[in-house]
């Protein structure tokens, strides 16, 4: 960075690689509540949820500029601590806090938009082939029903409501494993899980012109979220907010060699076919067409 | 661009130049509101206020991003017509739509992210040097004008009107003059007038250390200000929103001939000098201290 803040725009040094660019906005009473965890919190994960588009595409994240809009009722120390959690997020992250911008509103909004570059090839939604695998990292559904925790729709306690809290207030992408993706050749299609696997899923189907057959016993579900929902995969598969990668990889190695190189526990949780359908299948009965549903970040929470 | 909107990123081509970025929000009864004008109004002046800061470093906008925060009451039609206005704003000015993001508010906001280039020295606030002569492209304190006249707190009709609120509804950046500013040696100081000319003129004092002596009768007041306000220059000192650029120059050649060249009538409204005040002066009386204040973007319209 030449210039940061402070003059009518940043001025960044270029560099002849792919460059990138992201934005992403959180909304009080859309995306979160004040009340639900701290501000630095917040500032982090406005961060987050960008970071994971530029992991998803293989990337270094460089820099972000920040749009803030303020509201009364919240004070000085409210703000300092929310822009403490983001430029703390931004240094570990390697990402210069290059500009930013203060409006007032009727609702606290975080809105980021984030520069990357790539040295490979990015990865694409658009690149999925009949006869990859589908795999995904971490696991899902933690992030939904943390929310539905914090919502009182769900009860939960202890350890297991503090995991699933923290899954969905304190996300992680998965940079480090987009990169090392990115270095695979071909370079996987790849999607970060932000909208819900399912429908997430479904953009690489349709920018792919595939179709897949996914195991739902497959679903890598931590152990909170079964001790919360058993076996039932409606939150891991349309709740949203994971931020997990989900790629399509030529199955060439094993899951645990993968999972070692990318430094991230992987699953494959089914396969991209030539027929343009979306098939949930599993173990005890008979395929079914789940419709292509996730997180609307149209509705309230 | 390589990819656009659709993927977790847009993929643009990187140069070896500096890299400029930027990000501004409108955010509807703070900026705006949806009765004054159409929504493709809204959308290209989202983008032109964004070009305006590139313009104030001299540079070449090349690829934007955009978050719209919509609310409950307005239709497709109108977010259509929106980014009907951004993009046809955007084709214009040479600026790629890269990607976007779509989120649920109680009010309508559009942030904009811009990115541009600069091929020479980019203009920065802080290389003012006493002994520069302050100039201003085009006329200043119309677009405040016109805000009042759309808030009915100033009445005027016919042309004036419509000159007045135009400048408020439709901004036009000075990407050209900033251009051209950029390839003279030293590159002058620049800003663009965006918060008032008086404050906007503060934020290059105190960057680069310095003070101003401006002369109050050498404001340039378009025939529809003079026409409603006379002489009196308190909106177009602090009004705001007027997205021209005042820059700071060795005075080499004639006013007419720095119009000529940066293909916008400028005028010449004061000295850069070595004292850390600045003074407002006219042909009347004493010199005096004008705080330096201007457009709040925290208040409310």
């Amino acid at each position: 960075m030449v210039l940061g803040p402070g003059d009518d725009c940043a001025i960044l040094v270029s560099s002849t690689k792919s460059l990138l660019i992201t934005i992403d906005s959180m909304v009080e009473k859309v995306h979160f509540k004040c009340e639900w965890g701290t501000p630095e919190m917040l500032g982090a994960k406005a961060l987050a949820v960008n970071l994971s588009d530029i992991a998803a595409m293989g990337g270094r994240a460089t820099a972000c500029v920040v749009n803030l809009a303020i509201r009364p009722g919240l004070d000085t120390g409210f703000f300092d601590a929310l822009y403490r959690g983001l430029t703390k997020a931004a240094a570990a992250a390697g990402v210069a806090v290059a500009g930013g911008n203060i409006t007032r509103a009727s609702e606290l909004a975080i809105t980021v938009a984030l520069l990357g570059e790539v040295d490979q090839q990015p990865l694409r939604r658009d690149s999925a082939r009949p006869g990859d695998r589908i795999y995904v990292t971490g696991t899902v559904g933690d992030a939904a029903l943390g929310l539905r925790i914090l919502q009182n729709q769900v009860s939960a306690a202890g350890s297991v409501r503090n995991q699933l809290v923290k899954r969905f207030l304190q996300p992680t992408a998965q940079l480090g494993a987009g990169r090392k993706l990115a270095r695979l050749k071909p370079p996987p299609a790849a999607i970060d899980i932000s909208d819900g696997l399912w429908q997430d899923l479904g953009h690489v189907l349709e920018r792919s012109g595939v179709g897949a057959q996914v195991d739902r016993t497959a679903l890598p579900l931590s152990a909170a979220y079964r001790q919360v929902c058993g076996n039932s995969c409606d939150l891991a598969l349309s709740g949203g907010e994971d931020y997990e990668l989900l790629f399509c990889l030529r199955p060439r190695i094993s899951e645990a060699e993968l999972s070692r190189r990318l430094g991230v526990k992987v699953r494959c949780i089914g396969e991209i076919t030539r027929d343009k359908r979306a098939l949930l299948v599993d173990k005890t009965g008979e395929p079914s067409i789940v419709p292509m549903r996730g997180w609307d970040q149209l509705r309230a929470i």
